[in-house]
């Protein structure tokens, strides 16, 4: 069995559903230790952060990772137990494997052959890992970042292991995300009987034109790589099932995924604008989940294209499609964020898996990665 | 203490929530019986009915109550116990006191009174009461008619004792009810992330513009004496409460309150219209609770009018207003209906209150109309 298949085995076997970590940051900290490493535990709340550097000064490049998983649900869902991990004809079955314990394997297993290979390579390179990335987001990587804000830590580049693959290895480039913003809107009317409609003022009818309207509305084209900014209610409740009584209040969640046209509080602007326009009597709660990144073309981007087209055998797609991702946190910090990881069709579901074939080929891409960013040895792109 | 008040009281002493009648039409038909009337008791499923009749031939006039009262909510809120009547300062309290355990105990006196001073009047006097007025009304006046329709039973005349009446007693004379129409829709989507919506449809997103047409829709203008034609939406709910799932279905109720330029059918067909048009794919199920009902100018409406001026001292308001009752059963039958009853600002509400004052004059009231509708010793019109 190879290195990574091992690690990624032994990580997996931990069930670190969110928050929890599982002992698989002590793991990997004890390994780089070994390999020469500088290990600083961040622990806020109940979430363990891991920093891991070697080297120093700058240019200072990041893999970032998280070793918390989305909940397997009813094991009897899934062909062999999601914390069993199990390879059958060719594939690693168990939560995690592609979401992300394959990519934390593969960096680790990455960084102890470069810095074997490289001790006196240029500037930092460092690992940074959460248990916070699928749940609240908050004593994670947003919490690390406002640490390293107030230290001045440099960061130039920041290579996340999201599975950003969508057929094979190394097809798709992640070279920016779009803004997350969710609402929660209260609209206040007054309850009544449905026989006395004179005497309630019905919260549904009054917000009904005004939703037709925030829903409807085209806020942008698209920008440069980013699809167009999308809003999309998610949630509507009002009333207890009962067909006779004038609800008193609706309430409304909604999100907007946003490219770089826009920033969270012009876009609350927008909105609440809008709900004024329409004279609703309404309080509004909003949730900024993140501004949208986008790394221009550069030393980075370039790179992972050379690197990725001769895995890949072809350039890979440049996209900033998608969900949000830690890298949100970083690239704040003046950081270029690019992210590559395996195939992401069956995270977040049932019988999560990753090819076995592409997991033992990500160490050597994250290591070509390191080595073109860090080591003047090597003078590829 | 006043006969009217006495039986006021040992019927509020019933905890008849519905749809059990907790014994109170079994005390109302040994009365009637001593007093001479004929009584059938027509058990429905978990509801009790009585049929009590007095006389034989035509005119037939009914006068249509209930022993069934809604839930009293936590003992706590009300200042004495809801089952435990209980008079303070000329007011009489306790769950039902005005819907309508008064006017029950009214009717029973008027008719004791009535057949003992006019044993050979005109036609049928009759009292049909049920424990299904506040529930489901299935099993109540909703299939007495149906057994009334079978056996050919003529009605001429039905007086409601329903709280009517806003301030003072007789105030208001009800000669008629919208019709209730209530639908359950569901607008089918397709479930997906909310980053990426050009792989899903929000449902909530398709609905709007058809909701919003559906309640800003002016149905009528009124129609005679009716208010317009209302829809209320009562209950809308999509999502799960995340705020990055666009939800697979948005699930609503709405109520219409019409009046008779419309039918059930008619409007069911025009909702459904609007919905195709907007290129929903939704399900509806429809329930309709009653057609409209309306009793024009004629024997029934001119006798209420004149007896009720005597009771308050003014003629008084004829209204079509107000939610369903189950004269709505009874009107298809081709009987002319009317509603009067006590003062109805505490009904469905903590401490429920009739005042002694009023509860006692009731019976003289009906009394009234049903001497001046079956004694033709009585001239008056």
């Amino acid at each position: 069995m190879s290195e990574v298949l091992d690690l990624a085995i032994e990580l997996i076997g931990r069930p670190s559903v969110t928050p929890d970590d599982a002992g698989c940051q002590a793991l990997i900290a004890e390994r780089l230790q070994r390999a020469g490493f500088t290990c600083e535990h961040m622990r806020h709340g109940d979430v363990d952060n891991l920093w891991a550097t070697h080297g120093s000064g700058g240019p200072v490049l990041v893999l970032l990772g998280h070793t918390d998983v989305v909940p397997p649900g009813p094991r009897d869902a899934w062909a062999s137990d999601p914390f069993e991990p199990e390879v059958r004809d060719g594939v690693l079955y168990g939560r995690g494997a592609a979401d992300m314990k394959g990519s934390v394997a593969a960096f680790v297993v990455a960084l102890e052959r470069f810095v074997a290979m490289h001790p006196g390579h240029e500037g930092t390179v460092a690992l940074l890992l959460t248990s916070d990335e699928e749940g609240d987001a908050i004593d994670g990587v947003r919490r690390v970042a406002e640490v390293f804000r107030e230290r001045g830590q440099r960061i130039d580049w920041c290579i996340t292991g999201e599975p950003s693959s969508k057929r094979t290895l190394g097809d798709l480039l992640r070279v920016g995300r779009r803004g997350s913003l969710s609402a929660r809107l209260a609209v206040r009317g007054l309850q009544g009987h449905v026989a006395y409609p004179e005497s309630a003022r019905n919260p549904v009818h009054q917000a009904l034109p005004a939703l037709a309207e925030l829903s409807s509305r085209r806020w942008d084209e698209g920008y440069d790589s980013f699809p167009p900014t999308s809003l999309q209610v998610t949630d509507v409740h009002a009333g207890n099932g009962a067909n006779n009584v004038i609800p008193g209040e609706l309430q409304v969640l909604f999100n907007l995924r946003f490219n770089p046209h826009w920033q969270a509080a012009r876009l609350e602007a927008e909105c609440e604008s809008l709900l004024s326009a329409h004279g609703l009597d309404y309080a509004i709660h909003w949730h900024r989940s993140g501004e949208p990144f986008h790394t221009p073309e550069g030393r980075l981007r370039e790179t992972a294209r050379h690197v990725l087209a001769e895995f890949a055998g072809q350039a890979p797609e440049e996209s900033t499609g998608g969900g949000t991702s830690d890298a949100r946190f970083i690239a704040p910090l003046g950081a270029q964020c690019i992210e590559v990881g395996p195939v992401n069709a069956s995270i977040h579901k049932v019988d999560e898996h990753v090819a076995v074939s592409d997991l033992e080929r990500l160490p050597d891409l994250y290591l070509g990665l390191v080595e073109r960013l860090l080591s003047s040895g090597a003078t590829r792109p």
